[in-house]
């Protein structure tokens, strides 16, 4: 999908363009990107459950579009996880610095889980995306219980 | 630029899929997304903006990739201004809903001022950076002048 690709690349070039400290003048500018980004993205991944569960009418277009927005913004937070953002408005657990292979692995591991649902909503298929949805939303759930207080 | 378009047909997807009501449970699930995606907006526009002023050393690819991100942000936050979002953690002025034909306009321009300029990012010229970024800010400053309480 050629915004995955996109904003891969847009992710990547940020992350190259300055250590990811520059881009946030206060670690309270971290914490409310991070949270923000992640907001967007559980508000449309949430989108795409409500059709899983069958609590909103499967519409295959809105189904797609939701993903590859979840999809896109899932790429977007890890770099605001800066060190010195463990305190204040956050649930961030210390061991996303001190375990930080860990936590990188199990961003990895989500954001590769959104890009699989992505393509697969692209086909239209409900039962396709069902089976994708279930691995997507563990990942959210094993990176919060790994690294988000209660 | 393939995301914009991806993008703009996932946005247009969405609001045609359901009713805006109906993307959010609560009214502030509504206020807590548009904020959020302002919010990203805002984190990317202020980065090629700080390139703009000279805060920040010119880095072609992170000034293109930021703008492109910006970009995609700007087609979120309106469907969730939703019909009784007015009240709660909102600075939005009642102004959205009784003149929502000047509101609609207002962001229509501020969304293609922000394609303009990721366009031109592309081209990966300060100066005509310069020049697109302007018009850009001062669709972003209109809109809270209107539509956004002090």
């Amino acid at each position: 999908m050629k915004i995955v690709a996109t904003l891969t690349l847009a992710a990547a070039a940020i992350t190259m363009a300055a250590p990811a400290q520059a881009q946030f003048a206060k670690p309270e500018d971290a914490i409310k990107y991070r949270k923000s980004a992640l907001t967007v993205m559980s508000t449309h991944f949430g989108r795409v459950g409500a059709m899983v569960a069958g609590r909103v009418p499967f519409d295959a277009t809105a189904a797609a579009s939701n993903a590859a927005i979840a999809e896109s913004m899932s790429k977007l937070p890890w770099p605001a996880f800066v060190e010195g953002s463990g305190v204040g408005d956050t649930k961030a657990r210390p061991e996303i610095w001190s375990d930080a292979a860990k936590f990188k692995a199990a961003n990895e591991k989500m954001q590769a889980a959104m890009s699989n649902l992505a393509t697969v909503a692209k086909g239209g298929n409900l039962d396709a995306i069902k089976t994708a949805f279930g691995p997507a939303g563990a990942t959210c759930k094993a990176c919060h219980d790994d690294f988000r207080k209660e």
